[in-house]
């Protein structure tokens, strides 16, 4: 809604707020008061874990010298500044030593806070975004799925090549029927507009607080499903947010556990449950309602086979789920070896390349749809990509022991009711906020610790 | 923009940020600081000008006791909310004891702040408005008003009655349409949409700060004018935001003058630019272009004969510039006879009335046209009436200032170009912030202390 000139007014409110907030997590006497309370004996469990989460975010915010915070904030805004740049030029080298300033001091910033935390500078970064990620296990989901993916992949385009192609319905598709059409299904999901907006952004996103949840999308009048996926899967992300513990509001325990469960929420919504046959066969006549559409590109069956389409792709935002690990594990590898000093900054282009090779079988024909397509690295979010494949793990292994336990879920979904699959997901997931590790909420909530069965298994069923 | 149930969260946030405004200035040291600097020989006028401010911030910060700000505060959202239930049923005694309790709060706080000031209670509360307003000075210009309304009123609408009445333009006219006008209007006036927008709200407003300014209107499809002299006046105050000095952004210094200097800018906009005939000659083929009007409603002498009809009425923000500030004149009576303590609060309705066929020689039918209709007094702004009045003042002497300099003014609004009209403001007016006193800053572009003969001949010659 932010008008453009207003940028730099908004970086200055955003500013104060950040000292602000870094004065009182920098506070002298607070690591005492910590010490202090965590040799009490607290009378409620959610007290304790509330103290261990504060005591999280003291360690990050206390574990690095505030030169250090600020020569890094520095160093991002500039980078990010030049990816703009260099991005539609396909001009890595004009990037290269403002990331390598990025990475140097990311770097420091892990091995500070990898100290306090004993673990890898890497795995310090992790924690960041996914709380006690393991490289260990890490490399266990992703060493499964590279040596299940690729031959898989080859088995899901031949069967596909066998097909019919989808048919794409014919636009042009008016913004206004297509933000009809998303906010009557986050209806259907459940999303309160009492508590929340749908409105528009370059990039989709959902922000805001549990109880005022913006989501935003995107709009193309080529084409509905983008805007529309983009819907879906931010009201994942919006129902996990407003399911989180009222009572625990405003406390570090009534927060969303981490980013690996946050994206198995929006993944859920729009990939298990919305790309499915069942979810289209109450959708389809919505959708050819609202864009007044005819013919057989309206057809259920057309429809589900254009939302399952598999290809390998350069970009991994554009990618399918059976395609999306690989793009992951790309990065992993990549970021791990960075900060490790293992890859050269000079030599990502053609690691990057490899990679692609090796994983996908395809290779970029230049950088900006190679290593210079994701802002994450150039703006310093280090860490943050193997969430996305964690993500798509838990979503499966949790939507697997939703329908085990109440086997009407994707019959419930099939008319447009999903109660079931919202109220599961509500009682094991979103209304324990941070009380649990990720580990023991997803042990809890389906019975074993995340592995990759059921997402090869979903895989299989829908592709195979 | 915000949903009705995000209300809750929004109080929370707001909350956090007014405590630690409140731990800032109320920081035992910052008073000692501030001692320290102002004994210091500064090397800058601005910079003296700029701790004066900052000073007085810390008076009506300091000078109240926080059990009793706490518990106005409490009184306040208390009392607006029985205001509220009170208004329509036109039943002030249910609002009668918690108006009681605002009452008493703030009698107690401007006796606090009086003590600090040097000034008497009521004046403290003006003060927080109006900074160094006087009761000598309001008692002046409202004796001499006073003493020339009523009869220059009579004649108005004795005049008026022998004219051919207005002929209102046809409706319905659609939002969408109005919406489009106003900004093109705001447009015409300056207003920057790099750095600002126009929404709707259900009262007009212009909040935001000066590189990110958010205009509000509200829009009915019977009536295009309310809409359109909505965002004209809002103009007035955004544009004195814009402009105001980019050297002290973020310093007290830096900020609008006060309330009477913020009106002064809309009403300029508004009353002495917007509804002149030279605007109306430019803006009547857009306003008929907008809606494709047709007919003698849409002339320029119509239009102009609509928009400067004079008629007393019982609500105060329906008045037109005539009868406006006998409603002020009402409330500045009532607000400092009740702070005083010679009015007692249970005769409040009779006084009102009582003093409505005085001024306007009119009596409110029951409350809700009479002393239920505005929020301020429950919400505890109490002294802040008496800056509408002062506005009005201002911007006609500021206006006869402008056209005296730059006699072309008129001619340039009639071509629709504003740049010569907005320009003198800038100078004289908005690049100045808090520098100089609302005194002065009149003094200096006026060359002469605030008076009521500008008005007084301004209403003559449009209405005379």
């Amino acid at each position: 809604m932010m008008p453009r000139g207003s940028a730099v007014a908004r970086t200055e409110q955003l500013t104060v707020l950040k000292v602000s907030v870094h004065e009182i997590l920098n506070d002298p006497r607070l690591g005492d008061l910590l010490t202090e309370v965590e040799e009490t004996q607290l009378d409620e469990p959610w007290k304790a874990a509330n103290i261990r989460e504060m005591r999280r975010v003291w360690i990050h915010a206390n574990a690095v010298e505030l030169e250090l915070v600020e020569a890094l904030s520095r160093a991002c805004s500039e980078c990010e500044l030049r990816w703009r740049e260099a991005r539609p030029n396909s001009d890595f080298k004009s990037v290269l030593s403002s990331l390598s300033e990025v990475l140097n001091l990311t770097r420091q910033s892990g091995v500070s806070r990898a100290e306090v935390l004993g673990c890898s500078p890497y795995e310090a970064l992790l924690d960041e975004y996914e709380p006690d990620a393991k490289t260990e296990l890490l490399d266990k989901y992703f060493a499964d799925l590279s040596s299940f993916l690729p031959s898989f992949l080859q088995t899901v385009i031949e069967k596909q090549g066998e097909q019919k192609p989808g048919e794409l319905p014919a636009g042009p598709f008016s913004i206004e029927q297509q933000r009809t059409l998303g906010k009557k299904l986050m209806e259907v999901l459940g999303f309160n507009f009492e508590r929340g907006r749908l409105d528009s952004s370059l990039h989709p996103f959902c922000g805001g607080v549990p109880d005022d949840i913006r989501i935003t999308t995107r709009y193309t009048d080529a084409d509905f499903t983008q805007s529309l996926m983009g819907v879906l899967h931010e009201t994942g992300h919006a129902l996990y947010e407003c399911g989180l513990p009222p009572n625990w509001r405003y406390q570090p325990v009534g927060a969303a556990r981490g980013m690996a469960l946050h994206e198995s929420q929006s993944l859920l919504i729009e990939m298990q449950a919305c790309r499915s046959r069942e979810f289209l066969s109450f959708a389809a006549p919505l959708m050819r309602e609202a864009f007044s559409g005819a013919g057989r590109a309206w057809e259920v069956e057309n429809l589900h086979r254009l939302y399952t389409k598999v290809e390998p792709g350069f970009i991994r935002v554009d990618a399918d789920e059976v395609t999306y690990p690989a793009h992951v594990i790309l990065r992993y590898r990549l970021e791990r070896g960075l900060i490790k000093g293992d890859i050269a900054l000079v030599d990502l282009p053609a690691a990057w390349n490899d990679g692609m090779i090796e994983l996908l079988g395809i290779c970029p024909p230049n950088d900006s749809l190679g290593c210079l397509q994701d802002i994450h690295w150039y703006d310093g979010a280090w860490g943050y990509f193997p969430t996305y494949t964690m993500g798509a793990l838990a979503a499966a292994q949790l939507f697997a022991s939703a329908t085990k336990g109440l086997p009407n879920i994707p019959t419930a979904i099939s008319e447009g009711n999903f109660d079931p699959l919202v109220d599961w997901m509500r009682e094991n997931v979103h209304s324990h906020g941070s009380f649990y590790s990720t580990e023991q909420l997803i042990e809890a909530a389906t019975g074993r610790p995340l592995d990759t069965s059921d997402f090869k298994e979903h895989l299989s069923v829908r592709y195979g």
